[in-house]
């Protein structure tokens, strides 16, 4: 039987997710409501993907009983809001990266999808590609020996996009771009909070960060050295260094489709979706889709490829990096929530 | 008429500094003494190079009347000891990097080559070979915008030689190959010491840095992040990202000979040694050495390329590095000199 989606949001990123649903086979995954703030535009996506109810509110979604599970592609800010009330509506749910403005949030929902016994899992689609898993295989055969230095980049100019600098969304480079280079990090040199994190960033003027840099020590001397940018293109590899070679992931290494050990390059196919999608090789979403839909049938309420306390490490550490860097949302006043 | 070298030791890097030497023109160029602690070292060193002079003593090079300009080619705790000599001995002298082992020493040698009126300047070779020439053009042109982002890492696995491991002679990632990191970025976003620096660093049992990595923040949010490694070899190209594009310094950077500046790649290529060379590439040494004459053609006693501020800057960041990770030499405490 297919595993039935709810859609929350009908931004950007959640027109490349339908793309990409699309691609794996439709005795899988259907999705089988849409909804939005706006209900013409809930409407209008329905209509464009053929999507049988649509709802122009949040909660008419969590009422919908044909529903097992709500994607959630609205913005940051609304990430928590929105999971608490799909998990309250008893929907399991697959939320957007970042999972939430900060730790405290993401706590609060961890224990509210244990109390429900709902799945939660954070949308880091990277996790789930070819690219990862065969990084993952090489580094764990020994590949290229001991890890001791892992490098990666995320540099895109889109600090004249909206939701990047304003506060009130929950803007800045960490939680948009930052976010996909501690998962990374944390694959390879976690599961665990870092020794130490020292970083620097710059804000712009609405107070959120335009870019970061950070060295994360973890122990035994091992380091990772990360960067992320709203003005500049960087080259976006990622270099994974061992005491017998290198695990180079091709530029975007976020959704990569090439790898090269040490001189041997691989490649991953994939799929081509039915219409261009927004973001570029957005169709690698299909993986994470395609897991979620696992981790139901055993009936998990966490994935153990990607686990809450993954997701409530990386949250730790963006909420460390952001005070580093002088970054405070209103939410992470004591009396935000 | 020819200038006329004295070359301070027997070392692989002087080895290779006379063949980089032997690519320029005979008529320009005279290597006519040679001086090692062991005067059997220093014979073989004239009879592989056809030299007519060789000493057993540091002072008689100083003494002999032949010699215009010394190339210190010593272990790094010696530079500064040796170009005292040659300075007091009337010599100009050219001293390998690390210029000294802090800057408190660099700062004698700075006074006595102006009392001395004698040309003084750190071989750090990366800033006269063609691919920096052209990064610095094509950064001057505004090819690539303002630059925001440099990135530059040299990680080589060297761990298990002597003279990097071990603290009495100075050893360490940052002396030895962190200063080629700090040299590029000086090279972009220099002159002048960075706003902040924030650096993580293991240390191995001898009390020397196996690695460094470093977040330098210069003005105006202007970021660069270095490592150096001394146990995994590394991508060690350099990035120098702008509002406007890249700029791919092809790997080894501090030796490159390819250039990417956005889509576009440049190729220099160079003369052949008559023997290969320890290190690789060092050929290119020939640029600093043909740089050094023209200087003193002009009766300089600075190169306006590499200045003695650029040198002492960097050598004041060294220190900072070293601080901050914990790595102290004797040459630091106060009585040192």
């Amino acid at each position: 039987m297919a595993t039935k989606w709810g859609i929350l949001s009908t931004s950007k990123i959640s027109h490349d997710f339908v793309l990409a649903l699309e691609t794996l086979s439709a005795e899988d995954h259907k999705v089988v409501a849409v909804a939005a703030k706006d209900k013409s535009r809930a409407k209008d996506f329905a209509d464009n993907f053929k999507i049988p109810s649509y709802y122009g509110s949040y909660e008419e979604l969590g009422n919908d009983a044909n529903v097992d599970v709500v994607y959630i592609g609205a913005l940051n800010h609304q990430h928590y809001s929105l999971t608490k009330l799909m998990l309250e509506s008893g929907k399991h749910v697959l939320c957007e990266k970042p999972f939430c403005i900060n730790a405290k949030q993401l706590d609060e929902l961890i224990k509210l999808s244990k109390t429900k016994q709902l799945f939660l899992m954070e949308a880091m689609w990277s996790r789930f590609t070819p690219a990862y898993q065969k990084v993952v295989e090489e580094v764990q055969n020994g590949t290229i020996g001991t890890v001791l230095h892992v490098q990666a980049n995320l540099g895109i100019q889109i600090s004249n996009i909206e939701r990047i600098w304003k506060k009130e969304v929950g803007g800045g480079s960490i939680l948009d771009l930052g976010v996909y280079t501690l998962h990374l990090i944390d694959t390879i040199l976690g599961p665990g909070k870092p020794v130490s994190v020292k970083s620097k960033g710059t804000l712009n003027r609405y107070g959120t960060d335009e870019n970061m840099s950070a060295i994360l020590e973890y122990p035994e001397g091992k380091i990772a050295v990360i960067s992320s940018h709203t003005k500049v293109e960087m080259d976006n590899s990622a270099y994974i260094h061992g005491t017998k070679g290198t695990i180079k992931i091709h530029q975007p290494f976020h959704a990569s489709k090439e790898v090269t050990v040490n001189n041997t390059k691989f490649t991953f196919e994939q799929p081509v979706t039915r219409k261009p999608t927004v973001f570029p090789r957005s169709v690698q979403l299909r993986y994470e889709i395609d897991h979620v839909r696992h981790c139901l049938k055993k009936d998990l309420i966490e994935s153990p490829v990607v686990t809450l306390n993954n997701s409530y490490t990386i949250q730790e550490i963006m909420d460390q990096l952001r005070n580093q860097i002088g970054v405070h949302f209103v939410e992470d006043n004591d009396s935000s929530m």
